[in-house]
Parts: structure tokens; C-alpha cells; sequence
């Protein structure tokens, strides 16, 4: 027996996963985070930025499912979606799924994660990079949705690392502000609020910033298997409620349509419609209906 | 700063969870297994067994809830209720809060277990030691189930530890063939079975074994925090399909009634309901429809 080596995640200082690692892949320091991709044991490949799992092979679908189809089939006519972050590929490459759409924005800030993640997790993004469809620039996604033409995108996903270090100007006023602009009438933001057992404040805090902005605030949960800690919730923000009341044999028609139904892990129309649904431990941190 | 302890969950060989601790308060060898109870920085106070996490002070009410409150509710007229394992006494009292239960025995194999748990745990179980409708044993769960009279339970709730060590043999063709003839003619077992995402087979294998007693097999998630790997099973053996169908609204009627309306941190009539929508990683692991 060889000596082991773990990685520990240091996203909160007293609790944590830890992986064994078959080997390491990748270690850097970009202009904006530390970068650490290792094969583990148990998950396949696994990327940390600062310290925090992003991604493991083992369990990305549920992550990206739920990020990319539910505000999509809930939108039902999406055609152009702007994404911000998500440099491992894997919101795009779901989003391009999708039949219908014409238009994938991806705006991430460190190009560096792009590169690595092309290298070392090919298998993250397929053949996403190479869509005639897709639009991949390496920029600050800030600045992106200040400039961004009124009216210009369908849906927003936001998937960014949590609201500390180079993901934190993702949450702020303005950019709320910016994406309510750039959306449609139907328009829809989504982004990962985190996960309210260990990081409550996240949700509440992002829930009234963004209800400044948007007439519809909600959130919706998946269970992602390396986010640890139960249910994540992803942030809804929305200028229509009507997106969140569509029949499940509807949602199951435009999943049909869109070439995405039997393609799914987690993702399915039930679940969909069902994570709308929130334990009282969690809603409690939206704000109050109106 | 001083030096850090930690406790590493070892369920899985190559990864888990850690967790920071403040106070080491019991560490036993009972004559079945390992018992370590100590106060986190994070999570309240926690035990393990075989160096498994059972328990956390923070997010025991998610399972307790989930594997009390959907067989009862949806049983909807439940008086005798008969639990094995759950040595903290969590199961119990949750079980206990329901208004129209009269006896509710639970059988727990390791009397060191409960009594460390009176000790340190004393949150979890509350008054319900010492409610005369509780009946606890010390005793083995499997010798209990053979002999005991048919018809004499409404609903079984097997909290057990994963199938390996001394939680096995309730994993076995003889325990559920004793729990069906113990159930009444709408009577359910549940039992917890895993998380899927780490532990596939324990879901396939028991639902294989429950469906030679059971007519309906079927299975419920619950995203536990402390049980790391995104959703964790709750196998579910019937008599009566009918029991998994009841409309939402049926569901808060009965849980109003129960006393169990309002009192959840996790379920709620909507999230039962939901919870036997199961992912496509999950549901494929079930034996098929007949």
C-alpha cells in the first residue's frame, strides 16, 4: 500500500469533502483564482477553483441539467442565451441541446480555466466549443451585460463561483440591474445561490438584490452530489411568474420538441416542476410575497 | 491558534466528509460497533458509528421527517408503528408527534447507543422517552419482526446503519418476509437505502429482495445534508399502491389533522408528494414495472 494523498475543500473552515487523488492533472494561478484539476478515485476528474469543488465527471449533469434546461423549457421559445462563467463548457454544451437555440453566448472572465478545461476535461463540453452556434469570449461578464444590446438575450444562466473572490461582482445591483435590461419581456436570470444549510445568507442576500430588478424572485433546488451540504438552490429572477406555473405535460411537450427528453440523469419534467417546491428550512430566506 | 482535530467520515474509501472538532463527548466500543459523539464547529453535535455520520444536531430533522412523516401520512390512519434502529430516539419522537398514534415500539439492538444518546444527543429524541405510548426495547430487530403477531403494525420504519456490519441481516429475504406478515393489509415499510450516487447496488439489491414480500416496491429521496452524495434513498415496500397516489391536498388534510402542519423544517404536503418523482440515475436502479 502507497501512501495516500487527499485533497481537501476548503470552501467552509470547520466542514468539508475530501477526495483521494489518483493523480494530479493541472495546477495553476491565473490572473483571478487557483486552479486544481486531479483524476480522484471516486468521481473521475475534479476541478477546484480556490479551494472549492466546481466540477467532478461523476456528477456534472445534475448541475448543468438543472441550470440549462429548467429556465429554457420553462421559457418554452428561448432562442438566445447569454452565459455567464461556466469556463469548463458544460452549461454550453446543454444549452446547445437544445434544438431551437440560435444564439449561445459564453462570457468567461479566466481564460485560463477554458484552456485547462479543454485539456484536462474534454469530456465536459463535448463538442460545445465547436458549435456554429456558440459564441466563446474570454471577458468580464460585467462588463459584457453593461454593454449588451436592450432585448438582446431570452435567458441569462449565471454560473458563477460563490459571491467571495473574482465570482462576487456577479451579485450585485447592477448587474441585476443590466441583466433585466439585456432580457426579453419573458426573460429569465438564472444563477447558483448556493447551498442554504451551510451558506443561508447567500440566498438571502442575492434574493433581495435581485428582486430590486425583477418583478418574479424565486429559487429552485437540485441535489448535487460534490456541492455537499443537501439541496443547492438555484436563483430564479423573472419578469413573467407565468414561466414557473407551466403544466408538467407542457414542460414534457417542449422537452420532446427541443430534443432534450431521454437525454437526462436528473433532470425530468416532474423534477423540474417539483423544484420549484421548497423545504420551509430554505423558502424562509426569500423574500416575503408580495 | 491551536492545532486543529478533525474527524474523516471513512463510509467510502476515497472520499467524505471532515468535519472540525470543538469537543470529543463519548467514544465507546459497544459489543455491536463504534461509537464516537462529538460537538462540531459546524453542525451541532454529531455521532458516528463505524466511523459513519448517523446524526447531526443541525440536519437530523430532514431525515427523521422524510422517513416518519411520508409513511404515516400517506398510511393516513397508522396507530401502531413499529421502528427498528434509531437509537437516538429521532424516528420516535418525530413518529410521536402524530395526534392519532396509540403505541409505537421501537427495537434498537445496541442499548449503548441509546444510552449515550440520552447523554449527549438529548436534543434529538426530546420528552419521547417517556411518552407511555413509546415501548423501547433492547433487543435484535430480526428476532422481534419473527416473532411478532401478524397484523400488529401498521407501518415499519427500519432506520438502520448501510448493510455491512450490524445492520445487515435487516437487509435479508427473512426480515421483510416477517415485516409483511406483521403489517396490516395497507401497511408500508420503509427503510433507508442509500445514496445513490455512491451506494447504487444498496438500492438495487434491497428493492430486488423486498419485492419477493411486497407487491409495491418503490423508492423516496430526501437530500440529507450530513449524508454527503446528493439524494439519499428511502425504500419503500406496500401492500397498497394506493398509498403513494394520494392527492397533495388529501395529504395536508391528514397532516393537519396529525398536528404535523407547520412543525417541518422539510416536509411539507408538496415536497411528499414530490419525493417519489425519482431522477433517472436514481430510478433505474429499481426493479422494473411489472
Amino acid at each position: 500500500m502507497t501512501t495516500d494523498i487527499w485533497v481537501n475543500e476548503t470552501l467552509y473552515a470547520g466542514w468539508g469533502q475530501r477526495f483521494r487523488v489518483v493523480r494530479e492533472l493541472a495546477r495553476a494561478r491565473s490572473d483571478f483564482q487557483d486552479i486544481l484539476i486531479f483524476e480522484s478515485e471516486t468521481h473521475g476528474r475534479v476541478m477546484l477553483l480556490d479551494g472549492a469543488v466546481q466540477i467532478t465527471e461523476m456528477d456534472e449533469f445534475v448541475y448543468q441539467e438543472m441550470l440549462a434546461h429548467v429556465p429554457l423549457l420553462a421559457h418554452g421559445d428561448a432562442r438566445r442565451v447569454l452565459i455567464i462563467g461556466a469556463g469548463d463548457g458544460g452549461v454550453l454544451r446543454r444549452v446547445l441541446q437544445h434544438r431551437n437555440i440560435e444564439r449561445a453566448v459564453m462570457v468567461e472572465i479566466d481564460g485560463e480555466v477554458i484552456r485547462l478545461a479543454k485539456e484536462f476535461l474534454p469530456a465536459i463540453a463535448g463538442d460545445a466549443w465547436n458549435d456554429p452556434r456558440a459564441e466563446v469570449l474570454v471577458a468580464d461578464g460585467i462588463d459584457y451585460v453593461r454593454r449588451a444590446e436592450a432585448g438582446s438575450f431570452d435567458v441569462v444562466i449565471v454560473d458563477s463561483t460563490d459571491p467571495i473572490g473574482v465570482g462576487e461582482a456577479l451579485f450585485t445591483d447592477e448587474f441585476y440591474a443590466n441583466a433585466a435590461r439585456l432580457l426579453t419581456d419573458r426573460g429569465v436570470v438564472v444563477n447558483q445561490c448556493g447551498v442554504p444549510a451551510m451558506q443561508a445568507e447567500e440566498l438571502a442576500e442575492t434574493s433581495l438584490r435581485r428582486a430590486k430588478s425583477f418583478p418574479d424572485i424565486a429559487a429552485y433546488v437540485a441535489a448535487v452530489p460534490t456541492y455537499v451540504g443537501g439541496l443547492m438552490t438555484l436563483g430564479w429572477s423573472g419578469k413573467d411568474p407565468a414561466l414557473r406555473a407551466v403544466p408538467t405535460e407542457e414542460i414534457r411537450r417542449r422537452a420532446e420538441r427541443a430534443g432534450i427528453l431521454g437525454t437526462t440523469g436528473y433532470w425530468t419534467p416532474e423534477i423540474h416542476a417539483g423544484a420549484f417546491n421548497l423545504p420551509p428550512y430554505i423558502a424562509k430566506h426569500l423574500p416575503p410575497r408580495g
